[in-house]
């Protein structure tokens, strides 16, 4: 095929990443409060799990396309890594073999990595942990991969049913991994920060007694839903 | 939230649907053959499946993206529907609940909608098999739903697994469903029929007994890989 | 143990049987008919299937729970059964060993059985077909079992995630599994038949091109949560 | 719909709580000892799993009852709260979206709850380890829920597979989540004692290389069932 | 690697296939038959599913191993098949992609093959259906596949749980699938038909109302058991 | 049955195990390297875990056949254990009921065994990680068994799809669990150590920002295959 349909076999040099200053404000959310700031949108499905319960990071993505049982990709990937980034692994097709380990983390790291997504396993767990390189996956699996067939660096695409764009931010922690797409990675910033502004008080009014239905001013409206209290 | 940040609460009218050509050359291959010809991308997840087994479609995209355990924005995507598309509806998380049944099927029949694609339940199945309304899903499922909270018709969703524009072709058959972006669908369809036109031949030499390891010249690079005949 | 701490090792003998004419008038309705009319509860879970798609039963629950791998009370309940009963299985753990086959489908229908509802394997399918005898299963599986440990018959059981008391009324179709508590079933019966009245006006004005945003008048509430129109 | 036909839209202030004493008692037993000492019933599906290891919780069920994607009722739960209580929330769907979190948690301590067991998502994980307040979930999800339906509190319900009635002792440890009905607290104390009695006994004997086999006279059963060893 | 440790890499060319007049009995009897009549044994876990209702085979195993996405080997086990074999496909790690369609399935049948067991996943069903070339799969998948790594045929395989060697009886039906060795198909095919001349005289049994409970003698055994008959 | 047709109620006391210095060599590599080693087969699948992250062994195999829900065999296994075996677990069908605790962990463990690996469940997870004895398993799971239906101890088995004969060597860590042939165990080891000499000058390598690309000399291959860089 002459000339690509389809994004395969492309390595995008050039990206846009997300604004540096509004990466580093959205580093300082959890990303609950993130996901809740956007409107409740852009999370990864549940089953991306960090391999150790620390793990954490925030960057820009450069984006892997990966072919089933094949890491080639994620060696093209290694050279695209800006410092800051986080890498952004997708398949073709659901596949869970161990496409990561140690040896690329070092590389990865050495380029300044803050730490990889995978829709697929990983594997030198213990390692990984003793270097504190961060990875969500959706496994952890000894199963070796090959070098066989093109898949692509730096283009549109869906992890764990979130489309992911090359630059876009990404921030993930124990609550699962969220993607805020580049052009508002300010605005949402802004808006975590107003919701972070707010939870010191709340905690404390409930801390106190306080209950979230008066705090919230929500019998009237569960009333009229027709609530009904019984003994 | 004054600006939408996140494209949810929005429907968007005037959607740019494939060239009607190109999507009928479309409908007149198979699933599998059509993600071939596209590089093998472009498939939705292997759940999803149709609610008969003769259940099979192809039209232009009408996108919808739904919250859990409500179907509001079904009635919403009805009145967006022109002739000949197909509603493809995502969800904001994972969830089976049966956002459609026959009331529904009846308007989307009325608008000329051609079937429906949801990454989530269906009910009414008996109805929707005599009506042969076709629709493939993740679950089929008699849950019931409400009509509380806004999603969007007609922006960018990631539907079992495939991101999906408004306008793209769908296709759905026994083997699955795959999307087309509209930019490409004339292309695609010269692919397909390409491959299509050589598949008699082949058929027809396997038939005789042929083996794919001659036809398609196999045995050399089979010994270069390492493969060892014994007894 | 002298007494019995958990219901295991008995069988209830004399049951308090659904009133007939509420389970006859409920066997008029579909699935998610009954369980609106219920206010949206009562369903099994999705993943209880059935063996043939035309499947289709309403009865009274005689109700069986069942050690893993064994079938002993599977006998037991037989003798339990009477005309226009359906035998509703479950299990003291996840297990989906072949509980049931075309013998015990011969003694249940013997006795009036009119189908079976297990949340575990069956297998002789084929011949549980042609008996157009209709199972809704977790699964279909040749692996057989043993007689060995007490379960028990007519207690309270929780079957693919729903309550079920020995008794209330069973209903199972194409859609899914809905459990109708037998004190409730005379009204759920005509809240059923006052939804379904309603439906035949509903369809035609569907079919003829009336929105559900303007029968339902949904238009008004959309706006005001916000809802937007772009172009 | 006037009269209420399934338990939706209602609160149940006053419940029948489970003796004290009993439930200090159970506390002390881990929940395979407690599940043996009732017959080997009462347990939670295995998915539900605690948010950090150490995760430990006996205390009497307040229920609720969710709707997918909406945690209103987790509020109105919070006010039904006495010291010891633990919180029970099933779902009328499989929905695993994020019911719960730091706030929530706040509040419930505040309340004296002594944990969540919720057959659902929850989130704030970092916040409820450091607080120290146990949860058991299907998941970890941060995505965010609305306000917008009724469910119930202190009805009974099924939570993942298991019938819990409010005031009923439910215990979670490591190994599970058992529900001990609130009439027979007392004696599946009793049998758990006794159990535990035991065990340091058996645990010695297997210590200093004793067999099973041989401790607990297995070897003709087995030769009877026709175990055969051979070299 | 000069010597292979693995048994990757390899064609076995003769095998010993099970005695013809064994699989000839074999082929009378059910799926669930066979396995009883081996002792509850041999089955492949019940997520095989036949790709239309009616498939049905007896056959001896040619054995494939695959690489995940790759059916190189498919092609070259096509060679080795005679008539009355049956494939059985196993992959190094779970993966669903589309590794068999139309194409192979005529070359098989031109080989003289049966059918095709594959843990994976399979595509043009409805070609295969039309053919009437009967498969049971994992999956029904549109993604295709590349031809890039080796994998063996004919060596002992894990399919779908079971183990394989080339030239074992495997017998498919709606039931699942199952697996006799072929140094005792002779003596399997026995044992099935002293099994199957026992039914008929059961069925009528029981459908004359005779009770499993007397028929099988249990009650005494239930009894000793202590179950308790209550009213 | 007089004569066994299928391994069942047989227990096999001398076994070959795996050469004890081969043991030793192979203890000292991850389970990813081993797998490597042996040209990436041998792998249980990924949803075995360890029930603690520190959780590690490598011994010589005791096999073990069980039935659902019943635990009798692992007391026969016991007897059967040599100092430097670890018991792997298989059942005839999927069944994650708690089969092991920390009695059977403390007999286990004066017989001089290193570990468990169990196609099932386990319980006692807190006394079994306090005593240090490693489970790798499906499932954390309080439910308990019975004893009731013979196994087998000692012949081959498939657990978590990989063939396993009493006497290979299995190593398990946090990457999952590799099972080596005994026949072969030496020259594994040979290669494991092969692999790992080359890996810290490779780690050194990537630490100093050298790219696989580079290293690995993939451009030229990724050029062939159509790799193209854009801006």
């Amino acid at each position: 095929m002459d000339t690509p349909l389809n994004n395969l076999g492309i390595v995008k040099r050039n990206i846009l990443r997300a604004d540096q200053s509004a990466v580093e404000r959205l580093s300082r959310f959890g990303v609950a409060t993130i996901h809740e700031a956007m409107g409740r949108v852009g999370l990864m499905q549940p089953y991306m799990r960090p391999i150790y319960s620390s793990a954490r990071m925030c960057g820009t993505a450069v984006t892997v396309l990966l072919q089933p049982g094949d890491n080639w990709m994620m060696h093209v990937a290694a050279e695209q890594i800006a410092p800051g980034d986080v890498v952004v692994a997708a398949c073709v097709t659901e596949n869970q073999d161990g496409f990561f380990g140690d040896l690329l983390a070092t590389s990865f790291k050495a380029r300044g990595a803050r730490g990889l997504i995978i829709d697929g396993g990983v594997r030198d767990v213990k390692d990984l942990t003793e270097m504190d390189f961060p990875v969500f996956s959706r496994a952890i699996n000894a199963k070796g991969t090959i070098k066989a067939t093109l898949g692509s660096v730096n283009i549109p695409v869906v992890c764990a049913g979130a489309q992911v764009n090359p630059g876009d931010v990404v921030i993930a922690d124990i609550d699962g991994v969220v993607v805020v797409p580049a052009a508002i990675a300010g605005r949402v910033a802004d808006l975590a920060l107003a919701r972070e502004e707010n939870e010191g008080a709340k905690r404390a009014m409930f801390a106190s007694g306080v209950l979230g239905l008066d705090y919230y001013k929500m019998r009237e409206g569960l009333e009229k839903a027709g609530l009904k209290y019984i003994d």
